[in-house]
């Protein structure tokens, strides 16, 4: 049997930040990142055994790759450390932490540290969208001649749901306005003191004005400078870690189970397969549902939260009814009934999410799992789901071509 | 325990190939392998359970990232199957053959593929240096100003090998002759129809030009397109894939031990670590000796030929006395006497090596334990070393900051 994997402790940067205009380099705020990790989560670098970094666009926004080589730059007590860096567009970060748990798992180390980071805001906003914009899709074969193309194909999903079942855009909008009310409770969230006004929500065409197709300004995760750190260990660490603590293991958070899929690079592929089906996605249905089974669930009623990826409306809507929270395609139902709002059935992204606390993509995952942990343990401060016990996450990369989803749990 | 890893089978392209020259797209070349590699192996894509990639500059090179979402384009049997990218410069391709193999001792899957890719013929010369040259090292703070920053690192190496022991280029060329010498018999080579005159191995400047320092252009790796794959399995999965063949489990290669060790980026803090120590970069020594020992071996006598990073002779002058061929700064020695040339004590890149194979970087990890699965099952064709039944690789990324070697025999 594999060893479980326990989270000892994490932190995340504050997503508000700037960090070109602080004068700063990704390096610098990789440092910043696995020192407060180190210190927030009680540990000394000499405890980590294994390093993961989760990252997408360094090469094109920094002209840095091989971020595994910063883990001994940070500190001399980490010169040695194996280390590596995972990518799979916005779910690199949940690929390092599958990547880290393989390695606990297999008996290879004991702790290991994974960070997610993402430095974006150094380049203007047209540029920071090509950048992105080609190398997650297939390039050169998918939305030619698009000015944004991952608004474009999202908003190609919503018309897909339209089509299907039928979609209104008050319901991509109250996703907004659920994620962005969260934000202003957790201090870390990037948009935590924007105001908005009456029409900020509506088919206004000023107020909030057309990006794609039916994506509109309010519909769009935050371009994010940002970065998150987490802990895992094996059950033999994590055990002396809450014995020298006084802490019981069963307090301590634990991944209960995870799904993996990832399916073909395009999005008409994906879209063609599923064609007569009740799920747009099945494959993201599946990864959900492997996670649910690994866990030793049924579904989404034994869990208490869920932290989605959410880089558009249209892509929580699609998480909504493939966590089986609704039928296929009546997704509405939970915006409209506070199903998904704090203190709901199943409040989603009380973090805000991408839209509310922001989306440094190859940090999300981690900054996910992150946030499920805060939740089990009951220090997710202003956004606690009350008496929450057991999380899942929701990280999707590319037109949902990777995705990968974690139940957290404690114990 | 964990699984013991072992593979299957595998495929590699030509490297003297020029994909942009015939036409051809990164992914044209990621599914041709794929489809040649399950040929080869004797497979079908539904055998495959989850996949890896090694890949390095697709972003600089091709605008492509998440190329985890290639294996489902190139074939619908592939949907859903989990995929990821692994990046470490040059070493991306062990730390994707690692992560695979993590997997399949953890339990999760029973046979993974591991494909690594580079295209990098597609831009002029000096592109190609500059896309590789910042993001592999401490972009911004590392060779600012140099025109080509791996020769640079590299030459450099080669200054402190001169500094502590003394380092004649004679020794240096020796080690470019081998290579391409072993080239010409590997029908996969770059470099297999080259040719060369008594001037080219020398100091003369005209013939062999200095490149930066005491690096010439004899004594570089190759800018190569190029693309190999590795199937890996599980004890029980290659045990049923041998009985249904009639092969013994005993004659099936495979991984006996690794080391993985990771420095900090920047060259400068390895040499300042190592001063007072034999070896220049003792961390190195640590992935060799560390691979020695998990494969249950006291040393290099056990092994029967090494394939070796190489992308400078200088790293390969370093490799010889970091594996023990030698002791600390007698490299000459093994280059002067034969031990590393074809009937050799110990054989180095009976492939030519990234010299005279080439080097599509993140490619070379799994081209090396492909060639030496290929010597331990006697089908390395011409350049078969004689009744090989163990091979090593390193794997290096950046300078020697990402190191990763394994030792690969049978049964």
């Amino acid at each position: 049997m594999p060893s479980p994997v326990y989270v000892l402790g994490g932190y995340q940067t504050d997503f508000k930040r700037n960090w070109a205009r602080e004068g700063l380099e990704i390096f610098d705020m990789f440092r910043e990142t696995l020192q407060l990790g180190l210190d927030h989560a009680q540990l000394d670098a000499g405890d980590i055994e294994t390093a993961h970094v989760g990252n997408f666009t360094a090469e094109l926004f920094c002209n840095q790759g091989h971020l595994g080589g910063f883990f001994a730059a940070v500190d001399p007590a980490l010169a040695g450390i194996p280390a590596g860096r995972h990518e799979g567009a916005c779910a690199s970060g949940s690929l390092a932490i599958l990547g880290a748990a393989a390695e606990i798992e297999a008996g290879r180390y004991g702790v290991a540290a994974v960070l997610g980071i993402e430095m974006m805001r150094n380049v203007p906003g047209d540029q920071a969208a090509a950048n992105i914009g080609g190398a997650a899709m297939w390039s050169g074969h998918e939305c030619q001649g698009v000015k944004y193309p991952w608004p474009h194909l999202f908003s190609r999903l919503g018309d897909e749901y339209d089509r299907r079942y039928g979609l209104q855009h008050k319901h991509l909008a109250g996703i907004a306005k659920i994620n962005f009310d969260n934000a202003k409770r957790n201090p870390n969230a990037q948009t935590r003191a924007w105001s908005f006004d009456a029409l900020s929500f509506t088919e206004d065409d000023e107020a909030n004005p057309v990006i794609d197709g039916r994506i509109r300004k309010q519909d769009c995760g935050q371009v994010t400078d940002g970065a998150a750190i987490l802990f895992l260990a094996s059950a033999e660490r994590a055990h002396a870690y809450a014995a020298k603590r006084g802490i019981p293991l069963e307090a301590m958070p634990r991944i209960e189970g995870w799904g993996h899929r990832t399916a073909s690079i395009a999005y008409d592929p994906k879209i063609a397969a599923s064609r007569d089906q009740d799920y747009v996605f099945p494959h993201v249905r599946g990864t959900i549902t492997d996670a649910f089974r690994r866990a030793g669930i049924s579904g989404v009623d034994q869990v208490d939260g869920i932290e989605t990826h959410d880089c558009f409306t249209t892509t929580e809507y699609m998480a909504i009814d493939h966590f089986g929270i609704t039928p296929p395609g009546q997704s509405w139902r939970a915006v409209e009934d506070g199903s998904i709002a704090p203190g709901g059935r199943i409040p989603i992204n009380p973090s805000g999410g991408l839209i509310g606390l922001g989306h440094p993509v190859g940090a999300t995952g981690v900054r996910m799992l992150l946030d499920a942990v805060k939740q089990v343990t009951g220090k997710a401060g202003n956004y606690q789901v009350d008496g929450a016990k057991r999380f899942q996450t929701l990280n999707i990369g590319g037109s949902a071509t990777t995705t990968i989803s974690f139940v957290v749990g404690r114990g």
